[in-house]
This record gives structure tokens, C-alpha cells and sequence, in this order.
């Protein structure tokens, strides 16, 4: 069946593999009227650009988006917008090794079982190039995001054993060094951890920070379209994720009711709470409080040391993976995050403008 | 938007709150031919009634389940399948007092900015009695999944700071103590910790852990529906989970490729994985090994001490929750993961089906 | 695959069989803060109901409708509506008989073939009682709707070869007598006809028109979500709709250009259409003029004359098929296309409230 | 809301104006493992290109399709596969003039009202150049269905007041004569009126009739996704159709049961239908005979003649439109209705694979 449509209202399709011609995406639903541009897109791409530090792959692509549909006059038109990128860098290789077995950690093992050949090439479609389509509709559902006021930022909160400190949190330092660390002291650290691992040959994991501010409550469609469900699904779709989590996440199994309870309080004549352990959402439902999540990625499969698998003749084989490894995916993976957010959450933004009968008398008077 | 549907092919549409008359599940896309009768789905809702231990609500309710549809002598007919499960314990208490507050750590608040206004009596659709039509299209689905060889198993993985021990894992265990953990010797320790938080007006937080075993490898749709994506949605739709992991999940993100990577192997002529750090899952397709996965559930929100927060005239007060809590959800929400997962495995193998030409070739000749 | 549900944020889930237990409808994505009573939804429903007149099946049913969920203190509370009607003359017929052959026009062989089996008592579920859920989703529908002032009404445009006379147009007498017909003369012309047709022991068939009044324009998502498409599926859906037009419908593909355009001219400062050739929708959203459409019925499959067909034994036979019968169902067919229409409508009319930035803007504001 | 995607498995998303960069689909969920290359999309591209009789417009484009992703080595991969035709003859016209009025017959007025503006050049999304998308996607379909050896044929049945004669039916000639008729002398007739309608800066109308052979029993999926409801969605959601039936259509509404109802007989241990008033359906699911429908499509809005309307300063005016304008759709219209059927066709054979549990386990067997 199809899995590459994700989204209710603002729904976006991508498609292409890593050495194809292209990759893109379709976005349907955008709603008419946003002043868009292919600069606008270009930024979100130009920040999963690889080769621009020495911890991803060394891969030139400039990763140029063209705008194909959906725009006129410089405005969103409420039709399908079209977006592409052309591969430029898919080296002429030889993949008749890489071809003959199966990598550990990577998805060639089980889509030959699901689809009985893989385009091999790079890993094709289970390719980190796969997210270029989501980055670029990412920056879209952003800019529109903006214009109602609400702001998601994603950046790297650990990498291996180093995680930043809150008090040092600065968001533009995590857009200028290579690590994606909202702390520049934590980044050189972790720039030192990344560092041995490329001396020994191995990868790193890490975690991928994400908040949303100034999302009005209300927000999520429960039972099964809960805002935090939503966004689960969207963050374990980005390949390498194996944990996610919502405010405390996981340290919330251990705590207590009298303590992870965020009181309510009026400030202001607003409704507020003392702490946001929920972060954010209630029932599966924003609270008008941040929205604070927490995606795991995993190290990056591909390393250049030696490892045990199996070839397609059904023999046990000792392999080293030649070709263009990033050391680690989590500093690219940030934009991703950022991206899978916005669109979630402008997914569920318009999902919830049919929730009551006075709002709707309200639009067509 | 609605939000009461989930599955693309084997699809549930719950319905039902708190203190409604009664709350169901319609189940359409069930496949034709499974012999299935009332007592399969009550099996499943018994292990979910209130009322079995002193850690969960004294609420007394049958939850007796009746077949309205979709079955013909034994059979599943291809037609939906409709359940339904009469309320029978809803006290007539006076409810003007929790109709004037918002409760901390509820969605009280959040219903109210959403739709404008909330059953208030027991927490109307946000209670967790939602779960009863989850639970009893999960017992549909395992049991076309048993059918199919593949096994789904819950269990109660912490409570609080109690965690099982591996090695006395013994799953017929988990199904006869109150607290769901397949190792006695833990079980008792977290009897004792519950009994404490009780004596305190406290309640706890849990991990409740899900395998799936002789899934074929082949299972999960890239880029968006992916096995792993679709199984956090299923999870975290589930009211309290805060936190949810595939194989070794948030440790992933500490870890080395050298290690995290599950080296392939061969055996009897089959491809085999030394290791499963991976929980099963690559590039969002099932490997064919044990899918492993992990949800965490914050502590009970409803509390017996006393709590700040504001009512609906918007005043700070301070409240005393009356009523029947559980100090724990977590024993009564093994069988709520347990059908999810299960629900999703079976929508995810029915969405695989059309993959290959070959495949269909096949079927239709 | 499942197919018992309809509709994309105002989505219907239907269930049940001629002979089970009840058949109902579950109602998602209702919005908050309509008012809504039983008395509501049975006004509908009585319009369906069977054994009023001597041409509908002399079945006795109440068709009496309970609410199960979804409204409090008299309004809706935007969670799922479920509603049940219980069946009480599933008479202990034996049914050996007609499970032993297929009945000419009905499903019984389209059944066997998809499921391997079926329900064989009264059709199951491609009986026409399986609209029961939908005239009391369309009941709701109709009453939000009237709420936005858009009214649906669908009648009896033609029997066999009686036609209604449009200058005798009458909607109240449309509701009085036993053909739906707004058209004393004409109603009475086609119970002749009907008459007739019993006597020769045959059945008929006819069209049922239906007309949306005072629809916004701007209505349908093109191009697959066209309003027009939307209502093409939503009649097609009705058990022994054949044919589907919308305006002057198949009269277009003779006309010419310069005639089936309707100009459009100015009247008190509002765009207007000279004629209505078009049935109110251009390019597949509506123009703010009325939405007309028809919806053409085949004969009722079910004759008390004698008919060749084949058993279960691979046999060819004759079979005189015994039960109760409608000789048309055309006029207890008028609440459903009216229920369907109202639904489609809706869901369109609420689909459309993301189709703009500013008014986005406007309701966030 | 988003309206670009069609279909449930093999799901196309279509996008691109007429006088933008270029038009295009994804389609996703197509199986891996057909033969599959630009040359098989193009021969169906060709059948709807312009310019190539005196009937359709003179704009010349070569429509020359590029496959950018999901084939490798010759075959489809099960990844989305993303086509796209660029535009070439979008002439640098001035358009202030038609960006100044609303055509009557056009979706000027509409999408003005819904989107809050237009691309105005050339109908923009509206364009009959829309239909690219759908037909690239539709020569995929009919491959595949053709290798499990079902045809699908669409025809032009009728222009204006010409109909073919059935005993000269010719579905060779269909293909070689500008009106897509199977019917030599029927075709020469229709060209006279055609010649006669330019004459008068007038335009034609007609019928495009489509037949499915060797389509097996059991597709479609009641109640709502049967094979006719989800055919007829599909057929009106293509411009300028105005009606739909199956089988006899609107005839069947005057016929009678002992008419109408199609005799089952046996022939060589099948079971066979002695006629097929029915078009091949019933209850929504096919019977294993022919599938036969019929789109009625209006005439081209677009005419030479003048017409009365009003403009974007809310004045009456009168307009004669200049361009380059079809007198008729239908002949173009051929292949766009054999598109629609085919994906539609497919997307519902795929979807009746899990209509049984003997199914499913035989398939993981």
C-alpha cells in the first residue's frame, strides 16, 4: 500500500530515491494566499545541505528547489504546489558489491523481502536524501505558521554522552556550529566525542530537541488524532528515530502524580501553569503552553569498520563499507524534525476549525 | 476533524464516554471467515475491568460485550462489526463540583477550549473507558493474528522505580498478579511501592513493554507508514503515555554503530540477526525478528491530595479530588497496548499484501 | 477492504444487516454545540420506514432510534455520535431456499464470490435496510445545515413513465402522498401505474430529484473532491442508483455551447446566472445557485413472478421468490438521497474553511 | 482542504496549471515489479495531446513525459513514482483582459470565490491540461491490469445528436478517425455537425462510452466504496462531465424487474448472465461480466460567438473570447475516461485482496 502521503488537510506526497533523477514533493492543501517564494524553501533545504561540515557526508549537492505549480503572482493559489530537486552528485559507481548483501542497520535486507529487488544505488528510496521532500514542504508549512504567530524550533539537545545545559540555551548559536548545540560549550565537546568516533571508524547517535510556542489550546483531535499522537508518528517516520517522547517523556514513568501534575494558575486573567511536565498537551490536546518533544536517533549505520553479514548467495561474509558516511545524522537531522513538526502542527491547526458549531457560523456570516 | 478512526485497511471507529449510555467499537474491514464469538472479545475485556484489585477503581462494571453485526453462524461476514458495551455504574452523583474546576493533569481544560464545553461526569470521552472499543477490536485482531502464527504480548515492564528482572520473565505470571509483570518477585516490590504512594494520596507512573513475535520479515509502509511510525501513533493515541521506544530505543542515541548495528547472519538456511538493538524494525519494514517496543505512562493524574488549580471563574483554588481512582494505570493498560499493537501489526500486514506484482499475480490466479 | 465509511471531517460510519441484532451509525467529526434530540433524527427515519403505504414491504418496523453517545445536556459535544435501531421483525422465516440459489438482481452472487458466504437472510447487508444509518446521519447533517440556512430537499421526479409536471410543483404534497411526489396529479398517474405493475406481479422503477438551496459558493475541492464528484459517489453508494446527473445532466452532451452556458449578469450588487443548465457547480465547486441533481433508480429486483437463475449445485432453475417485497423503492429512496446529499454537502461546506490564508487569520484572531 | 490525490492504494496525486512550469503526478502504492518505461506513459500522453485534428485546439506541445523516480532497471520499485510533462507553448499573451471577467461555463467566478483569486492564464488549474496528471497514471493502471488480462477501452459514443450504430462497432477504428468513434460512417456524420457548429462559433458535446472485460467477480467494497460509486466519483470528477450510469442507466429507471433483472444461467460450470441490463455490477461488486458505462460530457464553454457577463467591476459586459478553443472535449476525452477507469479498476482489485481470511493466510503461506 501507499505510505508516502502524510497529512489530513495540509498533505504532502514525496518521492525519489537517492541516485534517481530528482526528489520532490507535492503539497495539496496549502491554502491560498501565502506569499511564497523558492527562496523561502531554499533556506529550509540549504540547512540538511551535506558537505557542509566535515561530520556529514562529503556528498556535493547545491539541492536547488524549483517551483513546478501552485504559485502565481508570488501567492500560494490553494492547488497542488510541486517542488524538485535535482540529483547532480549520484557518482557513476560501481554497486555491484553493495549489491550483493545486505548492510547492517540499514533497510536493504527488508525491502527485498517487502519488494522483491531495491534500487541499491545509495540506498534509493530509504535514503536520508528521501527527507529533502519533507524539508522543503517543512519551510512552507513554517513560513505559514509564522504569519499566525506560532514559532517551532528544533535543535540537537545531546550527541553520544553530551547533552547540553539549559543555561547556556542559545537558539543562534545552534544555527551557526556544526553540531546543531544550542551551547557552544556542549558543542565543542561533542565535536570532540565525534571527532574519536571518525578516528575509530564508528558512528554516534543523539537526540533531536523540538518546541512549538505560542500554539493556541485546543489543538488535536482525540481519540486517535491526538496531538501527540500525530506528532509520534511523524517523528518515528524519519528513519533512524527509535524513541520519542513528550515533556518529561519517559522520566514521568517514575515520578509522581502529586509531582508531575502542572498546576493551573491565573495570570493576567489567562489561564497558565506553574510547570509544563505535559509539555504542552492535555488529553491529547495543546494547553496554550509550549510544546516540548524530544526525538532518539540512532548512530549511524554505515561505518567504516569491518562487520559481519550475509550476501544474496546465503553466505556469512565480513564487509567494509566503502563510500560517503556522515559520522553522525543528528545535526542534519534537526531541519528535519523542525519540518515534521511545522507540518503536523499546521495539519492539526486547520483540522481543528470544524470543531464547533459557532465557529462555523462564525466563518460563513 | 474527526478523530475516532484509525487503520487504513482493518479499521475501528470507537465511540462512547465516561457516564454515556454505553461505549463500542465498529470494526469494518474485518476479513470474511474468522470464527469469532462474543466470549473472544470478553476474554480480552476482562483483563481491562475495573474493580479486580485494590490498585484500580472500585467502579463496578460487567463491560459484557454484544455482537451487533457482521457475524453469521460463527463467522466474520466481510461487513462491519459492531460491539457494543452497556454503562451500567454510572452514579448519579452530583457533578457541580468538578463541572467548576479543571482538574490538574486532566483535559478538562482542553475540551472546554475546544469544543466549549465538556461532559464533565467522569471525564466524559477523555476518560479511560475510551479504551474499552480499542481493547475489544484488539481481541479481533490477535486472534486473526494467532490464526496467522504471529503473537502479541503486553506486560507491565515498571512501575515507578520497580523494574522486572529479565531473567525471571515468566508471561503466564503477569497475567495472574495485580500489578501485570511477568516476574513475581518484582510484582511484590511494586505492590509494596503502590501501597505507599496510596498511604500518601499519591499515585505512580509506569513502562508497560510489547513483543510481537513471527511477524514475517517485509511488514511496514516507507516513508510515512511505517511499521515503527504507525505503532508510536497507535501508542501514543492511548491517554497518559508520555514516551514510547522500539528495540533499545533511548539508549540508541548514546550508543556506537559498532554496537548498535544487529549483524545479519545465516542459519538453517535463513537469514538471522545476532542481536536485535534494533527492536526488529529497518527502515520502518519488519526484519522478521521479535518486534520490541516500549510505552511510558505518567503517574494517574487524579490524586487524593489536595491540588491547586482554578475554576471557571477564573479564581485560584485549591481542590480535593473526590471519587474512585486508580494509583495506577499501568496493569490496566497492558491489555490496551496489547490491542493497539495488535491492530496495527494486522492493518500493517493487510497493507503489505499488495507490494509486488508477483504477489498479486498470484492471488488473483 | 473497508468500505462502511463515508465522508472526510463530517464522516459516517454505517453497520448492520436486514436480520441482525440493530443497525446504527457512528457519526465523527460532528461539530460541538449543536442541539440535538431523538426526536430529531426519528423525524427522519419515520420517513423511511416501511409498511406506511401499500407499495412499500409490508414489514413492521419502528425504526425506533436510541442516541448512545456524543450529546450532553442536549447538545452535541463533537465526540462520535452513535445511534442504533433495534430490528424487531426479523421473522424465523426458513431461509433454506433462498440460500440456496442467487436471486436475479440482488447481491447474493456478488457476495458469495467476494466473501466466500453470506448473510442470506433478508440481502444482509446489501439490503436496503442498511440505510438506516445513513437518513439518521443525514438527519444531523440537515439540521446543521438548516442552522447555516442551506436547505436539501429531495423528491419523486418520476415513476416508471409518470413524470412530475414542474408547474404543479408542490414540496409539502411531496410529503403527503405514498410516491414522494411534489405533483398531485402526477402521484396519482403513478399509483395507477404501480397498481398495475403488482398485478402483473413486476416491479418499477424512477427517478428522485433533489435540490440544495442557498449553498455559499466556493463549495468542492477540485479536482478529485469536486462537489460534483463528491455527490456522484454519495448517490452511487445507494443500493440500485444507475445513473447520476447533475443539472441538465445527460441533456448537455446534445446542447451546444452557446445554449448549456448560463451568463451570468449583476442583480443588486450580486453576481447571478441567467439559467442553471450547469445545476449550480462550475468547474466543480458551486456558484451560489441551486444545486439540482437526479438520481435514477433500476426496478426492484425482488418480483413475484417466476425467474430463471442458477443454485448453489451449479443448477439452472426457476424460482418464484417468496417474502415481502417493494414494487418500487423509489419513494422510501427519497430520504436517503436527501440524507446522503445533506451529508456530502456538509462535508464539503466544512472541507472548504482551509481554503483561504485570511480566512485562517480571521478565525484564529 | 486537499483534493489533488485520488484512489485508496494505487493512489495518484496530480498537480500543475495550464500555462505554468509543468505539469505532473505521483503515484504512490503502485506494486514493484512491472515492466515500466517512458514510452509506455507517452503512447498514452498522445492519445490526449493537442493540436492533432481540426477539432482540438491548435496549441502545440509535444507533452513529452519524463519518469524522475521510483523505477529502477527497467521495473517499478514500489516507491512513488513521480512523472512530469513540462509545458512548452504557454504563449506570453496579454491576459488582462480575460483576468478582467468571469467566462461563462468556467471556473473563473468559482475559484475567484473560493480562493480569494486565479491564475487566469488559460484556465489555470482548471484547464482540461489538468487532466495530464491523471492520464500518465492511467497508462501504469491499464499496464498492469493488462498483465492480470483486464482491458479497458473508452470510446466516443455519441456527438451532439450522432450516435454509433453498435453492428459497426470498431474499436480499431476508434482510434485511427479525429472522433474517437468506433464507427466509420458514424464518425464521418459526426464530423459534418462539428464542421457545422465552427461554422457557427458554437461547440458540441457528447458521450464517452467505457468498457472493463475480463474484470473477475467480487471487486468493490460495500457500502460506500462500491465499484460503481467509486467509477462514478471518478468520471465526474473530470471537467465538463455532467452525468454517469452503468449498464442501462437511465433507462433502467422506466424499465421493469422482469425486465431489468439480468437471468443467471450455467455455461461450461460457470456461471454466466443472459443479459446485462446491469453493466456488470451488483449490490456494488462486480459479477464477472462487463463492466459498461457512460460519461455525458456538456460542450466546451469556450465559444467564439459573443456572450453576455459580468466583470470583475461588477458591470454587465459582453465578451467574445478569443484563444485557442476545442469545439468539442469528447475526442480528447477518450483516454482521460479510459485513465480514471483503469486506476479506479486497479485500486479496487487491490483493495479486494483482504476481503478473505482463506486469502490472506494462502498469500503468507
Amino acid at each position: 500500500m501507499s505510505g508516502s502521503t502524510y497529512g489530513n488537510i495540509f498533505k504532502i506526497t514525496t518521492w525519489g530515491e537517492s541516485h534517481g533523477a530528482a526528489l520532490g514533493v507535492v503539497v495539496d492543501g496549502c491554502p491560498a494566499g501565502l506569499e511564497l517564494c523558492e527562496a523561502d524553501i531554499q533556506r529550509f533545504l540549504d540547512r540538511r545541505k551535506p558537505g557542509s561540515s566535515q561530520y556529514t557526508t562529503p556528498r556535493k549537492e547545491a539541492d536547488s528547489v524549483e517551483i513546478l505549480s501552485g504559485i502565481f503572482e508570488g501567492k500560494t493559489t490553494g492547488t497542488p504546489i510541486s517542488l524538485i530537486v535535482r540529483n547532480t552528485s549520484q557518482r557513476s559507481a560501481d554497486y555491484s558489491e553493495i549489491a550483493s548483501y545486505y548492510r547492517p542497520g540499514h533497510a536493504d535486507y527488508t525491502f527485498d523481502e517487502k519488494y522483491g529487488f531495491r534500487d541499491y544505488r545509495g540506498g534509493g528510496r530509504s535514503s536520508g536524501r528521501e527527507t529533502i521532500g519533507r524539508v522543503a514542504a517543512g519551510a512552507i508549512a513554517s513560513k505559514l505558521l509564522a504569519e499566525l504567530g506560532i514559532q517551532v524550533n528544533a535543535y540537537t539537545y545531546s550527541i553520544g554522552p553530551v547533552t547540553i545545559n539549559e543555561d547556556n540555551f542559545d537558539l543562534e548559536e545552534s544555527l551557526k556550529n556544526p553540531t546543531g548545540m544550542p551551547d557552544a560549550d556542549a558543542s565543542a565537546r561533542a565535536e570532540e566525542y565525534l571527532k574519536k568516533c571518525m578516528e575509530e571508524l564508528d558512528s554516534a547517535g543523539g537526540v533531536v530537541a523540538c518546541t512549538v510556542k505560542k500554539l493556541p489550546a485546543g489543538i488535536g483531535e482525540p481519540v486517535f488524532d491526538k496531538l501527540d499522537a500525530a506528532l509520534a508518528k511523524a517523528m518515528f517516520s524519519i528513519g533512524a528515530v527509535k524513541a520519542f517522547e513528550i515533556g518529561d517523556g519517559t522520566k514521568a514513568a517514575s515520578s509522581k502524580g502529586s509531582i508531575n501534575n502542572d498546576a493551573f494558575y491565573m495570570e493576567d486573567g489567562e489561564i497558565k501553569k506553574k510547570t509544563n511536565h505535559a509539555g504542552g498537551i492535555l488529553g491529547g490536546i495543546s494547553d496554550g503552553s509550549d510544546i516540548t518533544m524530544k526525538a532518539y536517533f540512532k548512530p549511524t549505520p554505515s561505518i567504516f569498520s569491518e562487520q559481519e553479514t550475509v550476501n544474496k548467495n546465503g553466505e556469512d561474509i565480513k564487509v567494509n563499507i566503502k563510500g560517503r558516511h556522515d559520522p553522525i545524522i543528528v545535526p542534519r537531522a534537526v531541519v528535519v524534525v523542525e519540518s515534521m513538526a511545522a507540518i503536523t502542527i499546521l495539519d492539526s491547526l486547520l483540522m481543528n476549525m470544524t470543531s464547533r458549531v459557532d465557529g462555523i457560523k462564525k466563518f460563513y456570516e
